[in-house]
């Protein structure tokens, strides 16, 4: 089969709301630092009223990695769904300007483009609040076989268990790679995700997945132990597990093996959105060009550096140049 | 008459949408450096389609004004036209979430939510291309009595010369502000939009200007003379004149007086958009507070330098306290 593309990725099309917020704030809205919580559209208003003056960029965690992937020279793809609407229109031109392929038929009639407000505490935390709008209207049609069969790893992240239909298109992508004999990388995507989804995703894990992406919080949550166990535990599971640890770093284990990967140096952390999603970039662009799997960890580690240096989710330099001096 | 706001303004209602370009790309296009061009919806479209992954902010030149009195710690009023749609949302959002009153009507059937265009080269100098879209259905009808005579000072960007029916409202209002025994601020915005309506800009300076802001530019084309000569001149036609000339500070001069001011010193000039807004936002706000003017000349270039050190034509820190650090 000809690799058309190094990436290939299916998750949430979102536009990011991203505002700072005080710790008093997410307190007296009752929302769980760190976390990222769905809501309606009319808890999505609510929130937006109380919150700062913001910014809009385009997120979306695999998207984002996405546009990681192509950072970094790769050749990527995304499918998802926005609404043929102004912030639709804005996450088009985004994933288009940083050279991604994608062509998923926005939708004309229903909810508008999702957003995900996101707050972000002076300790550069985000906790993000994500009405799913039109990307939960992405459905197994939409699952553009072209794409996932010339992708040399199909990415898909585990916020997809969340909306019904999205579910069922994540599953009919993952049977079209397995049958292209293509590679699986997974994400957890959040601990909640985890919590609502432990049965389904454990069975997907063992039946599916080359390569799995958690943080802390996912693998304790997944295996409902401490870390070390569950990362005892994850070798029994998947092929690759790439496990991050914000500024600890990443582990990362395969079979026997275990590379710990310190976390590349930053100046100042201004916001972490977008650091998981970026690491998994590094990584899964570093798995396609076959490094050693200590090497795309240190990818990972640089592509998440650069992201939490700055607002919003995606690289504001060319990661590929970050990389090249330092000799990766 | 009850002072309700420090200072009113009445500008074009816009979002930005910023990416970062290079000189070539510039030059490509056709785009004058530094400068702001209007354009028309597919023109729009089509320079947005070239454009890099971009972030959407709210702006508007008076607009942003506004929001840096607000972070001052003054009181302030927007009256400006957007859509009710997506992006009009979002800079209603942005001006309540300042604190600024803004209650102008969005348009209901018409053109969408206005959009500044705005690459950004690696020397932070900002090029902008301008749709106006809805922000040209500021009418008359939309001039708020209760804010133009409730305000200190009633501030105008020279934008609105340029869309007929804003310009019609912005005659209205400097009418209602001065049979109010209010203060009129002018900016003149672009070296553009003075030649184009120099004649008329001169005529509304004479007859109803008491302090107008320009850059150099600006203030060299009104005048058709050079730097010196321009500011000589522009004693005579306005009370107070305060010239802004990048990392060479501001002139500020009433009659005779002249006061220096020199520019406040920025680590790294990331984006100069805003940096006009900002110095106006500043020396206004002192205005109104009655302070000397070379105070207000260094609020203006401490505001300034905050914004330019950052992407976006507002302040990301409470200006408040960056003043009051300065002893301001």
């Amino acid at each position: 089969m000809t690799d058309l593309y190094d990436v290939a990725a299916i998750g949430n099309a979102i536009v990011d709301v991203i505002a700072p917020a005080t710790d008093a704030f997410l307190e007296a809205e009752g929302l769980v630092k760190g976390s990222m919580q769905l809501v309606d559209e009319m808890q999505s208003t609510k929130l937006y009223k109380k919150m700062a003056q913001a910014i809009e960029v385009s997120g979306g965690s695999a998207a984002n990695t996405v546009a990681g992937v192509a950072s970094l020279g790769g050749k990527s793809a995304f499918l998802g769904k926005v609404a043929a609407d102004q912030l639709g229109s804005v996450f088009v031109h985004d994933i288009w300007a940083v050279g991604a392929h994608y062509q998923t038929q926005p939708l004309r009639v229903g909810p508008s483009t999702a957003r995900c407000l996101i707050n972000v505490t002076p300790d550069g935390q985000r906790t993000m609040c994500t009405y799913l709008g039109a990307s939960t209207r992405f459905a197994p049609f939409d699952v553009d076989q072209t794409v996932i069969e010339g992708a040399k790893i199909v990415y898909l992240e585990g916020y997809l268990f969340d909306p019904e239909e999205a579910r069922r298109a994540f599953a009919k992508a993952a049977g079209l790679a397995r049958a292209a004999g293509r590679q699986i990388a997974l994400t957890l995507s959040d601990s909640f995700v985890v919590e609502r989804h432990r049965g389904a995703l454990m069975e997907f894990i063992e039946d599916q997945v080359d390569i799995l992406f958690a943080n802390e919080a996912e693998i304790t949550a997944l295996f409902e132990t401490d870390f070390d166990a569950a990362v005892k535990e994850v070798r029994k599971h998947a092929k690759i597990a790439a496990v991050t640890r914000s500024e600890q770093g990443s582990v990362v284990v395969s079979g026997r093996k275990t590379h710990k990967i310190a976390a590349a140096p930053v100046e100042k952390v201004v916001d972490t959105t977008g650091a998981g999603d970026q690491y998994a970039a590094g990584f899964l662009f570093g798995l396609s060009q076959e490094r050693p799997l200590d090497e795309c960890g240190r990818l990972g580690a640089l592509a998440a550096a650069e992201v939490i240096s700055h607002y919003g989710p995606r690289p504001q330099v060319p990661l590929k140049e970050l990389a090249a001096a330092q000799g990766l």
